[in-house]
């Protein structure tokens, strides 16, 4: 495995990092801000600073790297991440080395500071890439099992085909949001148990699926396949991913052909893009797979990752309490064999495609992924701190996800997913 | 209803439109072609001749309009789409004024004419839009029902939802290509009947569906629904749409969560998008639903469209031999009901999305819209000319699909969406 430069857990920066925050120098993450001028940016963030890109680059900070300066004046990374494997890791290396510590070429000249650096609180962030097109796996075993339990045979909670092959749907690109943007409760189709006809109106059990979603920064052309092995030059980095869910109207559209309106409301994600380079040190090795799989899905090497996961929820005017606490290295399928599966069929892929994990649920029951788990099905109703109880997602309740690796004093962190449920229209 | 200037059928072009052709002035559909400079342009179609819309609009011939000329300078007609249903009309209109076999403006200018107009043969056509997002639908009642009957139950072979509402699912934009691209053989995982383990190679079942897409040109915000009444203001056109598929792939993958490698390897459309306007002609009136639908999937008017649709199937080195004659008046739902569906939960749309009908079946065994309906399965062989068989398509099959409406002497057709299949890699 390639050594990394940035990744150096000694590594310090002269910009003020608090001890929790999810951005260390050895993070460098990715995403898209909106400054006050109205001017959308690539940029990059060191503890609660965004640092402009384009900024950066067109005061040569960039010189050296050979990068195109207006790849960094966009309002999406894709032209960036087009760029391939090499300038991510170059790129990622520059910044880390611009603002560490001893380096005082930046450090020390107040007027390029002030072009560059912004408070986070000062921005606002957009969706960080064009999503081309999206695929929301169904790739971890806790949340599979309990699903299955739930609704079909405890005995047999899991499908013949679920241990042979990462079991993926295509999803909805145009409605996958940015954390903040906030969501109204759907309206649709539902059929209520005892009823023989469906009835219209707003979703009764609205829900959240805590996912991670990888973004890849290469594309094939129709009929190449990615293998295990090579799977990472295509991967540029991962964000949270809120799948929300309107558990009603799915059970009455999804046979037979699976989610559709249940789905395509509305997913949130984090803004940052958090490279897989900056987490590589979190790899650890998964659960063995049994039985053993076709030999295009076997790989070699650490492919989980240690991610810790945590959903929150909020009423109206209370505080967040935390709803439970999962890790993305539960995940029985890795993201090398997901891309792989993906494209064994000669399907292609773009610069800006997203590819999330499916609702990860660990294995207690504090750990489930949605609250159709938390609350099995709604038989057990969670009791918040203001005493108010929840089967499902109430109308002004907001949903935060965050997530982040830790390892050898070094954070490594998403920030966070936030929206808000708003009433039906 | 709005009377169309540019469908009068009395109208005349001063090109070469022959008696059997799909493009006589009544139809000016729009596409996009890569001329002997390797420019890609938009351009629309009357006889064999390809007009350079940008040539044209350079030249002076849109002054009146308004329109900005370089929407034209594009390999895309989403610019121009986007642009709004009055400019789409205006447009196809002033083109159908200028070819207007008594209009002498162009038809006397040999130096315009040779940078404007083009054969057929000399071009080539390339996909004709940027797809954000794709939904396949399964609105054709008799595939719906051919399909139950074969794998369920026949006494129920629809399930309960399916005259409720037009079900429907995400498929895959990348994959969607234009008429002459060929498609290999998919390679995947099955699970043959007698095997309790998966197997993995080349898909023994490679079939064609039968399907018509319309393409939206205006978006919407997420939040936002629109109705069966001004659904027609998001509709740009359609286009002939082969949604290839791999039937073992698909037994063994779609459940729970639907098709997606089985689909995703390539899907063909025809070139040229033909306007919802040049289709007004050919309105008539669907089946009756029933039972009644919910009232946001009411719909005033006759919405079905009477359009005849052939597949041919062409053996390397043999002749076309047509499989089936459908119509894409067989629809249960229709485009309106399809569009309204797919917005009421606020899921937002974007200029350039393609939503597919599903395989299109009639009533009779000659009119059944893929390999799987026509040979039942593979237990009725169809015998081509030159005496082999049939239960599915064999690798170098080359499939053909047309489709044109015709009234009142006017014949509005669609070309056609051509793939052959090349082994798996």
């Amino acid at each position: 495995m390639t050594k990394i430069r940035a990744n150096n857990p000694e590594l310090k920066s002269w910009l003020n990092v608090d001890k929790n925050s999810d951005f260390p120098i050895q993070n460098i993450p990715f995403g898209v801000f909106k400054g006050k001028n109205g001017n959308t940016r690539c940029a990059t963030r060191i503890g609660d600073n965004v640092i402009d890109l384009y900024a950066l680059a067109k005061l040569d900070y960039f010189k050296e790297t050979g990068i195109e300066i207006e790849v960094f004046n966009n309002n999406v990374l894709n032209d960036f991440m087009a760029l391939g494997k090499p300038i991510w890791r170059k790129t990622r290396d520059r910044i880390s080395e611009i603002f560490e510590e001893n380096n005082p070429e930046l450090r020390e000249n107040n007027k390029h500071k002030a072009e560059i650096i912004f408070k986070f609180s000062e921005v606002e962030m957009v969706m960080p890439v064009h999503v081309g097109d999206y695929t929301d796996f169904y790739s971890s075993e806790g949340h599979a099992t309990n699903v299955g339990t739930m609704f079909r045979d405890p005995a047999n909670a899991l499908f013949p085909n679920w241990k042979h092959l990462p079991v993926g749907y295509h999803g909805r690109s145009s409605s996958i949001v940015v954390s903040g943007t906030n969501i109204h409760r759907p309206k649709g189709q539902t059929r209520p148990n005892d009823a023989d006809e469906p009835v219209f109106g707003p979703s009764r059990l609205f829900d959240f699926e805590l996912e991670m979603a990888f973004v890849t920064g290469k594309e094939t052309k129709l009929g190449e396949s990615i293998t295990t092995a090579n799977a990472e030059d295509y991967i540029f980095g991962m964000v949270i991913f809120n799948d929300l869910s309107a558990r009603d109207i799915q059970k009455w559209e999804y046979v037979p052909l699976g989610p559709f309106l249940s789905k395509n409301f509305g997913s949130v994600i984090s803004p940052w893009i958090v490279t897989l380079d900056a987490l590589q040190p979190f790899r650890v090795k998964g659960e063995t797979q049994n039985p053993e799989v076709l030999p295009y899905l076997k790989f070699e090497g650490d492919k989980n990752i240690d991610i810790n996961l945590e959903v929150y929820l909020q009423p109206e005017g209370g505080q967040e309490y935390r709803l439970c606490q999962s890790n993305y290295k539960y995940m029985y399928w890795n993201m090398n064999q997901q891309l792989a599966h993906q494209t064994v069929n000669g399907c292609n892929i773009n610069v800006g495609d997203m590819y999330a994990s499916g609702t990860i649920s660990g294995p207690t029951p504090d750990s489930y992924g949605s609250m159709l788990e938390l609350s099995w099905g709604g038989k057990k109703p969670i009791t918040l701190p203001d005493g108010t109880e929840r089967k499902f997602v109430n109308d002004n309740d907001t949903l935060i996800m965050k997530a982040y690796a830790e390892k050898d004093g070094v954070r490594v962190g998403f920030g966070e997913s936030r929206t808000k449920v708003l009433p039906a229209i």
